[in-house]
C-alpha cells in the first residue's frame, strides 16, 4: 500500500471509532435499562447523531425525550423525540427553548426511572437556561470570547449563571437516575468542564468564578453578583457518566491500524495545544531522524493545536500543520497529515491536510514557496496544489483533532 | 534517586560522550599513523581540547602543527604546536595569521604523510584566508548575519571568497594524506557545511552561491563576482573524514543513562529546529499523556530551537524551552530539562533550564506568571527564583542543544 493509502485507512478508522453511534453503542453496552421510565435527552453537536443511535438500540423503551443541536446538524424526526435546533457558539432563544422542553420532559419521574442524556461538544451554548436575562448572558458570553478567556474560565463563570449547568440539570432529574454519555471535546476529558457539566458534580468553586471576573474585569449587574455566590453541587448520587470517543479514543484507534499496518507506534499526547507551525515543523524534524535510521514508525498526536494570524489566506490549524511539515520530510518516504475529528478545519470545506515527500518540491516547481504560504496562513490553496486536501465532509463527530507522521511504507 | 538527581546524571553523561577529548580518542582508534610524518592542524571553538587530547594520545608521533581558537578558549601550550587565539564569529587578522601558519605546516609532505585535521563548530570564521581583502570579506559577513540568511547560505557563499573552504584546504595539503575528525555543530551532519569543510569536496555550487547572492541582493565587488565563478573541488581522493561527538550521539549517551535510570526512552529527532517555546509546550503536553497512564519514560530531542524575540528580558533558547513545559507539566511528577552543549545558553552565564512539575506553583506564588515571562523573553531571571537554571561554565564542546523530558521517578 503506498503512504496515501495507509493514511486513509489510518483516517477512516479513527474517525470511524469516533462516530457517535460507535462510541455510544458502546456505552450502552453497559448499561441496564429494563425497570422503570427511560426519557432520553441530547445536547451538542452531536446529539441527533447521539440520540439516532440510542434510538436505534433501545427503541421503543424510550419513553420520549429532547434533542438539542446545532443549526443544520438535525437530519430528521427520531421516534417520538423532540428536536431543537438552536444557536452556538452563543445560545438564543430556541436554546433556552429546547432546555426548558428537557427540563419538563424529567420532572415527575421516580427513583426506579432514567435519564439517558448525551452530551456533546457545543453543549455549553446549546444546553441553556439562564438565570438572567438573556441580554445580559450574550453580553456576558461576548466580553469573555473578546477577552481571550479560555474556555475553563468562560465556563468557570458562565455555569453560575444558569439553571442546568454545574450539575444543576441532575439536580433537577431527581429522584430518577441519570446515566450520561459523553463525547468528550474538552481537552484531558474534565467531566465537570463539558458542556459546562450538566450531570456532574462541579469542581469549580464561587471563589475561582470571583477570580476571573476580577482578572478581566467583567461587567456584573447586581442580580449576577448575587447569583455568583450561590455554590454548584459538589455531589450527585443519581449519576453514572460514561466518556466515549474522546480525542484519546481517536489515537489509540489509529494508532492500532498503525500497527496493523507494520508500523512501530508512539502516541505523543492526547492533549497537544502548540502552534500549528512548530507541530508540523517539529513532525517533520523527527520524521528526518528516523528516516535516516530505516526506521518504519508512526508517531500520533491528539489535540487542537493554534494558529497565529499573520496573514490573509485561507487554511485552518490541521492544513497549516501539515504545510509545515512538508519541508521537515522532503525527499523522505513519510507523510504527516492532520485533521479536525469533525471534518472542518478553519473556514473552508476541507478536515485537514496531507503531506508526503514530494510536496516541497512539487510546490517549489509551481514557484510556491511554503515559508511565504505558512506567512499568509493560505495552506489550503498550496495543498489544493499537491493534492493536499483532506476532504471528508462532516462527520456527526467533534473530539479535536488528530495528526499522524508516518514514517515508511 | 530524585528527578533533579536523575536529570543531572543524564545530563553529565551525555555531555562527557561529547567532549572532545573522548570523542577525539574514539576517532583516533581508527587510525594508523606508524609511516611518514603526522602533522596537526586544528580549528574551531573546541580547537584547544581536540588538539591536547590527540596529543596526549599520539604525544612525539606528531611532528609539528597548528591551533586556532576562539580568543579565550587556549588553555596553555601543548607540545611543539602552535596556538591562534583569533576573532569569532567575525574572522580577523589573527583569523588569517593561523590560518596561513596551518597552510605553511602542511606544505612539502608526501604522500606517505598524513595531516590529522581536527575540525569543531567556528571553524568558519576562525579558520580561514580570504582571497579577497579582509574589508570586503568582513562587510559580507556583516551583511549576511543580518539579512537574515542561514549558516547554510552563508557558507555556501563566503566559501567561494576563501583559499581554504569547500574542500581548498585539502587540496593544499596534496600529496599528504588528511585524516580528519569532525566534532559538528550543523544538524544533519552535512560534512560540506561543517566549518564550511576545508578538508571535504563541496556539494555547494557556483549556481546555488548566485542565487543567494540575488535573493539577499548583497554588495560584490568586481573580484568577488569573478571569484564566485571559480567551482570548488567535488572530489578529494586523499581525505578521510570520521564525525564524532555530534548531537545524536549527545542524544545516545542520554539515552542510555536514562535507560539505566529505568526509564523506557525515545529519542524524538536530532534535529530539532522549531521554536523553542512550542517545544516546550509539547514536552508539556507529552508529559500530561503519560503521566495519567503511570509510565516511566523518557523523550530527548537534540537541535537547535529558535526564539521570536518580543520582549528585552533575559534568557537563551534552552532556558525558555524548560520553562514553557512548566505549565504543562504543573503538579507532575515530571521534569523538562534543555540545555546547550557548550555550556552557554543566549547572553547569559546559564548553559540552560529544568523545571519540574512544582516550579508553576513556586512562580506563581511568588506573583510571577510564565506566560509573561515567555512574552518579556525572560526566562533566566524566572528560573533563578525556582533553582531551575542550569549552570556548567564552558565545557569545551559545542555539538548543539539536547532537551529531554522524563515522567516519573
Amino acid at each position: 500500500m503506498s503512504l496515501r493509502e495507509n493514511a486513509n485507512k489510518i483516517m477512516s478508522a479513527a474517525l470511524c471509532a469516533a462516530m457517535p453511534d460507535t462510541a455510544v453503542r458502546a456505552a450502552l453496552e453497559k448499561a441496564d435499562f429494563s425497570e422503570g421510565r427511560l426519557v432520553l435527552v441530547a445536547a451538542g453537536k452531536a446529539g441527533w447523531q447521539m440520540a439516532s443511535a440510542a434510538w436505534d438500540q433501545l427503541g421503543s423503551r424510550i419513553s420520549g425525550g429532547v434533542v438539542v443541536t446545532k443549526y443544520g446538524h438535525s437530519k430528521g424526526p427520531i421516534g417520538n423525540l423532540d428536536i431543537y435546533e438552536a444557536g452556538h457558539p452563543v445560545p438564543d432563544e430556541n436554546s433556552f427553548r429546547g432546555t426548558q422542553a428537557a427540563i419538563d420532559a424529567v420532572q415527575g419521574l421516580t427513583e426506579k426511572d432514567t435519564v439517558l442524556f448525551l452530551l456533546s461538544g457545543g453543549g455549553s451554548a446549546l444546553f441553556e437556561k439562564p438565570l438572567i436575562p438573556a441580554a445580559d448572558l450574550d453580553r456576558l458570553t461576548r466580553e469573555l470570547l473578546a477577552c481571550g478567556a479560555d474556555i475553563v474560565e468562560m465556563n468557570t463563570v458562565r455555569k453560575r449563571f444558569s439553571a442546568v449547568k454545574g450539575g444543576r440539570f441532575a439536580q433537577l432529574c431527581q429522584p430518577a437516575q441519570v446515566f450520561t454519555i459523553v463525547l468528550s471535546d474538552v481537552l484531558g476529558d474534565r467531566l465537570d468542564m463539558i458542556a459546562s457539566g450538566p450531570a456532574y458534580p462541579d469542581a469549580s468553586t464561587t471563589e475561582e468564578a470571583l477570580r476571573i471576573v476580577g482578572k478581566y474585569n467583567l461587567t456584573l449587574t447586581d442580580q449576577m453578583r448575587e447569583l455568583l455566590r450561590r455554590e454548584t453541587p459538589k455531589e450527585l448520587a443519581n449519576v453514572q457518566t460514561h466518556i466515549t470517543g474522546s480525542v484519546r479514543q481517536l489515537c489509540v484507534s489509529a494508532e492500532a491500524v498503525c500497527r496493523e499496518l507494520g508500523y512501530e507506534t508512539v502516541i505523543l499526547t492526547d492533549c497537544l495545544c502548540c502552534t500549528a507551525r512548530d507541530a508540523g515543523s517539529l513532525l517533520g524534524s523527527m520524521a528526518r531522524y528516523y528516516a535516516q535510521q530505516g526506521r518504519k514508525i508512526a508517531f500520533l498526536a491528539g489535540g487542537e493545536t493554534v494558529v497565529h494570524l499573520t496573514g490573509h489566506g485561507m487554511g485552518g490549524r490541521n492544513q497549516e500543520l501539515a504545510l509545515a511539515a512538508a519541508e521537515g520530510i522532503a525527499g523522505l518516504k513519510a507523510c504527516v497529515f492532520s485533521l479536525g475529528s469533525d471534518g472542518t478545519d478553519g473556514p473552508t470545506d476541507a478536515a485537514g491536510g496531507y503531506v508526503d515527500g514530494t510536496v516541497y518540491e512539487t510546490l517549489k516547481a509551481q514557484g510556491i514557496h511554503i515559508s511565504d504560504v505558512l506567512q499568509d496562513n493560505d495552506a489550503y490553496h498550496a495543498l489544493q496544489k499537491c493534492d493536499g486536501l483532506i476532504i471528508t465532509g462532516p462527520t456527526g463527530t467533534n473530539v479535536n483533532d488528530i495528526s499522524v507522521l508516518l514514517v515508511g511504507e
